[in-house]
């Protein structure tokens, strides 16, 4: 890393995070929920949804887009499906709330499935789905945002980066975990590359005018393309669906539509799912699991996906953050 | 098309498809399962999986790999999930016998799942998600095979082709539907361009000493890559552990091990996913979902998932079927 950076413990981080949200209307419970999902991801090593996202979120608050003391409400739709209205509040409230029924009824029917609405969801996917495959269960979730990917063959943004993630457990062991935008990159990695004058592959975006190129400034000002050609552009429209729709949302354009650009996280909605191996076998898998994952590591070039995270979690240590924007949001924190 | 053909009505193609099916010990109701799928791709243009797969079909019979008088059996495990022993039969009975109280389970409870164990797939899945959305739903399935595709990054396959199908229910219209595989290319597109000395892009396989290479038949030797790099390669982890140890079957490399060689479909595992998108959302989305699908056809270059295979549908006439396939069905329906 060339900028300058702060050293910070976990706690710090967490109690930083807190404060700032605190500061700005947010009650102690999404303060923490939300504080809670930003210190996981600096200890993972997820930094595009770590500190780097309270400016976001603080202006979320300052708009009133955002209700800071929200307090979702869970109704049992049937005994496998929940709907959790977010009340406009973030999104890690609206998970805490919403995966303890979930897991419950995933262990009691094999299936289970929560439709969250107006919710504000500015994180990484993977803490669902791994708090639903430490229960033994498999997650998979997805969201939609506002548009910046054009369906394969188009020029048009559409599609959000929407992105998935789906986690299988290990029982002791870190679960099977992927969480991935469904655009060829993320909109972050775009502007950085554009920032440094690097280039990018050809295929991940299109400039203004709707050509190809490796320019990674011209598609910033364009747009991107779904990862995997017209493949990942229809695994992109099925999120759309689901993130939407299915759960009584928006699509991403419809979202656009709707908000009020203050650069916080937009309203959306999600579906999380959660499945038990052990009701849909009728076995214990994990041994056959492990056998799999054996051969898989046998594989010489790949690694397990979540590896990188889990590796990182291990440090408990105290965390380099960079300085600007610690400074940033201390003055957050202090603003009076 | 260079190679001869013979008109045939889908009423003959269904016919020749059963008797065959019929001769080689199948039943009644197995060959009438398996003679409607194979028609029904043939009426939609899917030629991979019509009449080109009886020969492969009739092999498993002949071996006895597949027993053509299975009968499929559906237990209740709760009232969310079923499991399908299909009994080593063909997958198309035992959709037949599954999709009925899936159906019905995912219209009460909102989301329902059937795993499907012992069951022998050699079609399309765009048959059993379509059934789902027909009926209001919303489907989503996968099987996985035996490897022929390498984890990205490493050399050496692990990964059947991995196909994903997903449909949206459009109440009076086609379904937004799609079916793929998660490789880069499906194994007989390859074996094609390398008989016909075709080239293919580069990315689509390696070579048998595991370089990249854009000759087919140098890829046929070699391996197959997932579509869309790693992002593609993880989607095709998850059809594995959800086809196989999910349901309570094998990963792609032990269904291999498992297999006598015969050259006809596999025994495998099958997830089959329904969701309520009304009871989920609470609501009525259909306008909504209209709406969207005008947002995405206005974009030029784009055009819906399963629009080719719907087109195709709408002409009940004859069908052009290549004359040595037909030739070699006959031999085999008058085989005595």
């Amino acid at each position: 890393m060339t900028s300058k950076t702060i050293e910070l413990s976990l706690d710090e981080i967490f109690n930083l995070a807190k404060a700032s949200l605190l500061k700005h209307g947010a009650n102690e419970e999404n303060a923490d929920a939300v504080a809670n999902t930003v210190t996981n991801a600096e200890r993972d090593g997820s930094l595009s949804h770590g500190l780097f996202r309270i400016p976001g979120y603080i202006k979320a608050l300052q708009s009133k887009k955002v209700d800071g003391s929200a307090k979702p409400e869970i109704k049992e739709v049937t005994p496998t499906i929940f709907r959790c209205d977010a009340k406009n509040g973030f999104a890690p409230l609206a998970h805490k709330y919403s995966l303890k029924p979930l897991i419950e009824a995933a262990h009691k029917f094999g299936i289970a499935g929560v439709a969250i609405q107006r919710s504000h969801h500015f994180a990484a996917l993977w803490p669902e789905v791994e708090t639903i495959s430490e229960n033994g269960l498999v997650g998979l979730t997805s969201v939609s945002y506002t548009p910046a990917v054009a369906p394969a063959g188009g020029t048009t943004a559409l599609f959000g980066t929407n992105p998935m993630s789906f986690a299988w457990p290990r029982p002791g062991k870190n679960p099977i975990v992927f969480d991935m935008a469904t655009s060829s990159m993320a909109k972050g990695e775009i502007q950085i590359a554009a920032r440094d004058g690097h280039s990018v592959p050809l295929g991940t975006g299109l400039s203004s005018s709707g050509e190809l190129t490796t320019d990674a400034s011209e598609i910033d000002k364009g747009v991107l393309l779904p990862f995997g050609g017209h493949k990942g552009s229809v695994i992109a429209l099925m999120i759309e669906l689901l993130s939407g729709p299915l759960v009584g949302e928006t699509f991403s354009y419809e979202t656009k539509e709707r908000d009020n650009g203050d650069g916080g996280p937009v309203q959306g909605g999600q579906f999380i799912l959660a499945l038990s191996p052990e009701i849909c076998s009728g076995k214990d898998t994990s041994d056959q699991i492990e056998q799999f994952i054996n051969k898989y590591n046998e594989i010489d070039g790949v690694r397990l996906p979540g590896a990188r995270r889990h590796k990182n979690r291990e440090d408990n240590g105290p965390r380099q953050v960079n300085a600007e924007l610690i400074n940033t949001i201390i003055r957050l924190r202090d603003d009076s």
